[in-house]
């Protein structure tokens, strides 16, 4: 489909006033039934009215408010920041005002899951080993090692487990050199997190023994003794030892990790982790909303969705306030908002979501309009809690989880919530994975699909060019996390990637 | 030998006015020739005059000053918090008052290294694969696992490249989300150093390619564009083709690579990175001042040492003052110390070295004594130069560079700083590698030598038994740096550590 044929506009939710440029709009362009451009041209990415707004009035795109008319605006004008502004918006938190009912889907869908004894759903079955501390990472990396295949030689240590996953060591570069109070519980809340992540069938947890994140104190305060096998390096007799006994002990688990099999587990055990990086100006209008049609579609169904990387939704807040569903949870996200501010200025950094002035030149109107180009991932259903970073995740629809925005960093908070998939949006072209929870890629634009094909999953380009519908886009995804759930592997996974990414929030000064 | 034939004491320096009880020491055991202890008992790891000191007179233990004598101090007692206190001292910084000419070796001793086209020297041949984000360490590690050796399988790529002693990915959590300003120059700097590093025969850098910190700019900034491959995945298309290339590229090279053999260099081309973890009581009377003779062997030879782990100097400073070539270079360990106070104030840290209690019980007497028990790893020479973290290190002597105390990322900045080799004090046993520069491990005490010999080089709980002096286990710290810089094994390389431990010092918040 060549840019002529193109249809000249995208609707980004049924109730908006605007709809979006896909590409350049001359006066006169048909946008809408009897409606058609007026005396200036809108340029691609940028928005257009199909019904008037009076002055005053509140103007809305993936169905939300994004600023309200600065001048009468007729149908077929040009919607930008000549006519369309923030206003008082901000100063109203305006809690719980646009909670709505949820209607349940009728048939529940389902995918095939592994139950843990303990009644918990699983998407993958790893071998997990956590390490306190970056002085206990290589020996991690050297027990996992030994159960790699290795693609020269041929050789499988696992293929007479065909149920096993892998075995994945999850080292990281703090641990140590830190103060106590909450970097130290961060960190902890982090590593049990995915110590507890149902994706793990066994855990070893490895330490050096000197450190500041004892393996004894935070089993203790994690509450996870006897949950997990825990080795110091120091008391075990130095490395081989150590790694002697993390092999001995994956060895004498892999048949009991093995004898899992999948089974029909609800939809509502979905834990969906909503990521992007590498946004680009498509991310807004395609994979995002597209990704949002499938955030509620799990929403629907019963389970989770989890938004975060809280500095790109800084200045929008107001937008989730409206849909928490009571003060309280509302009053939370404030908070965040509030400690982030305290934090950066603390550190010389700058909370700024303000449209950039390319920001403005694609069609970003307000923060409000930009930061809704990330908040859309997450659909339209109400905000029903708000976690800290790694917090475990019991609530079931829309959740926020306070993360920084940094991929691996936020990742690493939702997995630790127990996220058991990622949807991982980018216009760039990021390569991520997340372990053990599996990670679904969705580009923004058809060219990057093209040109990294072998790392994308979903081609969202296919609403830009008129080929789907977002709602189309949205089941489309929807089908596609089920399979995921299921076991089919994501480009990712086909790399391996997930381990490297393992990255804890670091808060505090290193020492 | 049993604790019964224990020589009593442990003379720490020449000139020391007091000696180290080995044991509890009562009253009337022999400590010197003439002196016996007086009406109070010694416990061990305490100290005991030899000589008369004056109210006043200041107290020298490492032949630096730990204090001032608060009352007058007889030989034979027992010198501790009652009769020993840092009064005015650390009001004067003395700046240079302390400098000494430092005796050259008559015969100056050399190792078999390397020496790079450009006349750098080395002691290892690596090839190395640095990143600019984590979101390119996943295909670093791909490309670094198609040339490692498989123990299971018995498979090794480079078998037919004897003098490349490996290919090591060098991965970290940060690069994006992050700001621009120190925090990014920081990182830059690093990374830099690595790619720079003479222990690298060649060097690949791979980013992902929308990441805060863009390659093109650090090779620019960084002057490096030219001295290495330079690769973004979303320009090659993606991770299987830039892991293509990047083995494509390390298979090109090998030969090369190969090709260099070993010479004799002189042993001023060693620059020698100090360090210290998991420290214990026999840190600072055993290990710690032995390294420090072969410091000042290093020194004497034409080499350099750099001391580094800031905050374990803190409070301290004044002893290195005293003992800048410069009131300039003294300055700049000054303003070190000023820059940590803001900023773990900022952090909500403190910067504390004050004996803790049970220090205090052990025999610590003032902060002075203890930071000197972590400085006395750098000899007695003058301070030469101050370093910002991970600087080119190019004076040369004993210098010191800015870094936390954590190991890993105070080893980066040294390695970063082109430290070709790591002397690694530990009490309680660490497990440590800083590739590609080689790392020693000394052991401070037998108990834990014995317990992990296969990660221990060099036991220096010998001198504690008597078996040596100090300076015996100097010299033999020293015959074994030149070895190891030879291309001896240490135990962490038998073992492949060294590319986890890669840690870049991050200081900005994480956005
Ligand atoms: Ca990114
Ligand atoms: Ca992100
Ligand atoms: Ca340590
Ligand atoms: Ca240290
Ligand atoms: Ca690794």
């Amino acid at each position: 489909m060549d840019a002529t044929t193109l249809p000249p506009v995208l609707r980004l939710a049924p109730d908006d006033g605007v709809l979006i440029a896909r590409i350049a709009l001359p006066p006169g362009t048909t946008v809408a039934p009897g409606v058609t451009v007026g005396e200036k041209r809108i340029p691609p990415g940028h928005k257009v009215a199909i019904r008037p707004h009076a002055a005053g009035e509140e103007i809305r795109r993936y169905g939300q408010i994004i600023g309200f008319a600065t001048a009468p605006i007729a149908p077929g004008d040009w919607v930008h920041t000549h006519n369309c502004a923030m206003g008082d918006f901000a100063k109203d938190y305006a809690y719980s005002r646009e909670v709505k009912t949820t209607a349940r889907a009728n048939t529940p869908a389902s995918f095939m899951g592994y139950r843990r004894p303990d009644g918990r759903a699983a998407t993958r079955n790893y071998i997990g080993i956590i390490t306190s501390v970056n002085c206990s990472a290589h020996v991690a990396d050297l027990i996992a090692d030994a159960f790699k295949r290795n693609p020269f030689a041929g050789t499988d240590p696992l293929a007479d487990y065909p149920n096993v996953d892998g075995v994945v060591a999850l080292t990281h570069k703090t641990g140590c050199g830190m103060t106590e109070g909450e970097p130290l519980r961060l960190l902890r809340r982090t590593l049990a997190g995915y110590a507890r992540h149902p994706n793990f069938s066994h855990v070893i947890a490895i330490g050096l023994g000197c450190e500041v994140n004892q393996l004894g104190g935070m089993l203790e305060e994690q509450r996870l003794a006897g949950r997990l096998r825990s080795m110091d390096i120091q008391e075990m007799g130095g490395t081989r030892k150590t790694v002697e006994a993390g092999i001995a002990f994956v060895k004498g688990v892999l048949a009991e990790a093995n004898a899992l099999q999948r089974e029909p587990v609800p939809a509502s055990e979905l834990v969906v982790a909503l990521q992007c990086g590498g946004s680009d100006g498509y991310s807004g209008i395609t994979a995002n909303p597209a990704l949002g049609a499938a955030s509620d579609l799990v929403v629907r169904h019963g389970g989770t969705v989890i938004l975060s990387e809280t500095p790109e939704t800084y200045g929008a807040e107001h937008l989730l306030t409206r849909r928490a569903v009571s003060r309280e949870v509302g009053e939370k996200l404030v908070d965040l908002m509030r400690w982030w501010e305290d934090y950066t200025a603390k550190e010389g950094a700058e909370m700024n979501a303000n449209p950039s002035p390319g920001n403005k030149a694609g069609g970003l109107t307000t923060i409000l309009e930009k930061s809704l180009g990330a908040m859309a991932k997450a659909g339209t259903t109400n905000l029903v809690e708000v976690y800290r970073y790694a917090e475990p995740v019991t609530a079931k629809g829309f959740v926020f989880m306070d993360t920084p925005g940094y991929d691996p960093v936020a990742a690493t908070g939702q997995v630790a919530g127990g996220a058991n998939l990622v949807c991982f949006t980018t216009g760039r072209g990021s390569v991520f994975g997340a372990k053990p929870a599996p990670s679904i890629k969705l580009a923004t634009n058809s060219a990057m699909y093209e040109r990294m094909s072998e790392d994308m999953d979903v081609n969202c380009g296919t609403i830009l060019t008129g080929e789907e519908t977002i709602e189309q886009a949205g089941q489309r995804i929807f089908e596609l996390m089920l399979r995921v759930a299921s076991g089919e592997r994501t480009k990712s996974e086909s790399y391996d990637f997930g381990g490297a990414e393992f990255a804890p929030w670091v808060i505090g000064a290193t020492m």
